[in-house]
């Protein structure tokens, strides 16, 4: 009695599989820097831990759609930016996952085909397994910063099963924050080819740099109607483990669509939503300066990884990824060594291999993705130790 | 642009499609017995609440596959009844209806089938679409309390397609508790033709009568590398709005599966699972006393059943559901007009109809569920209510 084609299919997380090597390493007394995933060691603001502290409620189901306290509260932090979503353009989802499993379920039935940004979030693959959707990958250069091609290398993708474009701005994996006229063509070949979007911005906070912008696709009026907008409060707000998340659409079948998916898994957890819901009066403030710590981050990551001979990366403009190629044969092989086989005065590093951040088999071979989510003093060792363990890797495994 | 066939095909909820008309109702001011949902009047748990107020961390991701301790104690739960689970057997879900669907991608491909058991938890349809499997009814009967028909009726239904039999033991919506060779059938079948069990148990402690005992699937030596147990702490604990529930198998290749579909989904709510922790340690306590009074009710709903002309109905033997057939037309035009054109001093009943609760078009047309979630004085006034509104409704509806 086997399982189904779609179960062995679905990958192990990229970001976790390492987890096993890491336990082994730690019982062995090795520290380490933990930079395989996008967990920041920031704090969760203290009015969401007071609030889960005050719930005043039995644990009911609460609305299948959300609570309408929250919904109402998360559209008028869009609203603060002029975007046009009001309380029954959004619904509260159990993390930005089960926004982007919705949004696939609503635009796609079986065979259907969606166009992504390689390399992009892993889990997108196990969303598209889980949804039999097919993903078809359009490559991006480390020489462009992850930046889009023009409209005809994605128009080259789009056939008569295409129903929709995903996009994650900022990137995760690649630090990628994407210009208007970028935008714009997006939307004109979602247009033109009569395509939704699904513009997975959680993000969105995280702009790096003075010279860009976050700009969402939700602001082109056009696309409006064909668009799904992903959202989560989980790094925004450094509560990851709340698990609430939303999906926000102008068009009002997908409004209806998504809340009978809802309804099918009855509704989202009570505390967290409850507990949200003062943090998003303040959001911007408090993500500013959430976000100069990461530009700070980002900087000693940079630096590092500058001083490193034959690593390339060009400056990442936001989220707190980079995709980085290194001088090594086989990431895959090298961060397991890492853990396995290297350590610097009891310390080590952990990565993410970025083969399974891209859909076309052998991409990413020599790239690891960098989650920046530790204090700049600890990046720098890290990067250190990272130089160093290049060196000794490739004393014994570089071809000759 | 159209939405995908499978976001037309989802239904809305049955329990949920007629809170509109419920809202407008209590706008005009007339008082509502709910009977329509599943959602207890009981008090969450205190040492539950109490977990909540004391959560001690930051909301990090907690591992995919649950706190270790919850797992753990959950575990433990399950050995007290002498069932082989242990801590690798068990992976925390965001409630019972994500480790359905788990269940449900694991053994299936699209276009696989699964045998239920009609009428059944009106959601599993909604699973079934997202997941693209087929739903294959077997269709029980209200004159056998909706007993198991024999094997033939359930092989007859059995094709190369079938990879798993859905049972939800006790039963949502039926009230249900299978006996020793009704599940000893299934187990014969499923060995017989090599298909996987998913058993949904998630009422497990809600058996109303000494004569009858619930008995797990997993008692069963034989079946138990084809099992799938479906397991929540929504009912049990009062603490629907946690969701938490687990996915539970001795077979290690699911086991790996499910993993991974937990790791795509990164993780379960942290402080419902960290809260739920000591209860398990108290369960059979705390779930014998709200036996007792699930007892009570159910008692309370069957005799005033019995008052209703024309109501037909066994003695529902365990969750705290009954499906009755009604002396009307056509239930859903009943239960919409209870709500909207109905009142007896102000007040009405809200009940789902129990169409949506069968996948065969047709059926259940003249069968109500009631959940019986309130407090005894409050369920013998909703039938005392019923009761006039049928006499009232058929003076108008029924055919001469």
């Amino acid at each position: 009695m086997n399982l189904s084609n779609r179960a062995s299919n679905t990958p192990a997380s990229p970001i976790r599989k390492l987890f096993p090597k890491a336990s082994e390493a730690e019982k062995k007394g090795i520290k380490i820097y933990k930079l395989n995933i996008g967990q920041p060691d920031l704090k969760t603001p203290n009015c969401i831990k007071k609030r889960c502290q005050n719930y005043p409620k039995d644990l009911v189901y609460e609305p299948s759609p959300g609570i309408p306290e929250l919904i109402s509260t998360w559209a008028k932090y869009f609203a603060k930016d002029n975007l046009p979503v009001t309380d029954k353009d959004l619904i509260i989802t159990t993390g930005g996952s089960e926004a982007i499993v919705f949004s696939l379920l609503a635009t796609c039935d079986p065979n259907d085909e969606v166009i992504v940004f390689e390399p992009f979030y892993a889990n997108y693959k196990s969303y598209a397994i889980q949804t039999s959707v097919k993903l078809v990958p359009v490559t991006l250069k480390i020489e462009d910063n992850f930046h889009l091609p023009n409209a005809e290398e994605i128009e080259k993708k789009i056939t008569s099963k295409t129903k929709a474009i995903l996009i994650n701005n900022p990137s995760n994996p690649t630090g990628a924050v994407y210009k208007k006229n970028e935008l714009q063509m997006i939307t004109d070949l979602a247009i033109k080819h009569n395509l939704f979007i699904i513009s997975d911005e959680v993000y969105n906070e995280f702009v790096l740099d003075k010279k860009n912008k976050f700009i969402s696709l939700m602001s082109f009026p056009k696309i409006q109607q064909q668009l799904i907008l992903i959202e989560s409060a989980s790094k925004k707000f450094n509560a990851c483990g709340a698990r609430i998340g939303a999906l926000v659409s102008k068009n009002s079948e997908i409004i209806a669509t998504v809340t009978k998916f809802a309804q099918a898994r009855l509704s989202s957890p009570s505390i967290e939503q409850y507990a949200l819901i003062p943090i998003f009066k303040t959001a911007k403030k408090y993500t500013q300066k959430i976000c100069q710590e990461y530009k700070k981050r980002r900087d000693t990551i940079f630096n590092g990884l500058k001083k490193i001979k034959g690593a390339i990366c060009l400056k990442p403009e936001g989220a707190f990824y980079v995709i980085v190629k290194l001088p090594v044969d086989d990431t895959e092989k090298f961060c397991a060594w890492l853990l396995d086989k290297f350590e610097y005065k009891k310390q080590t590093v952990m990565l993410a291999p970025a083969k399974d951040f891209y859909a076309t088999p052998n991409m990413g071979l020599q790239e690891v993705r960098i989650a920046y989510v530790l204090k700049s003093q600890d990046l720098k060792k890290a990067m250190e130790i990272l130089k160093i363990a290049i060196e000794e890797y490739n004393k014994i495994y570089a071809k000759k």
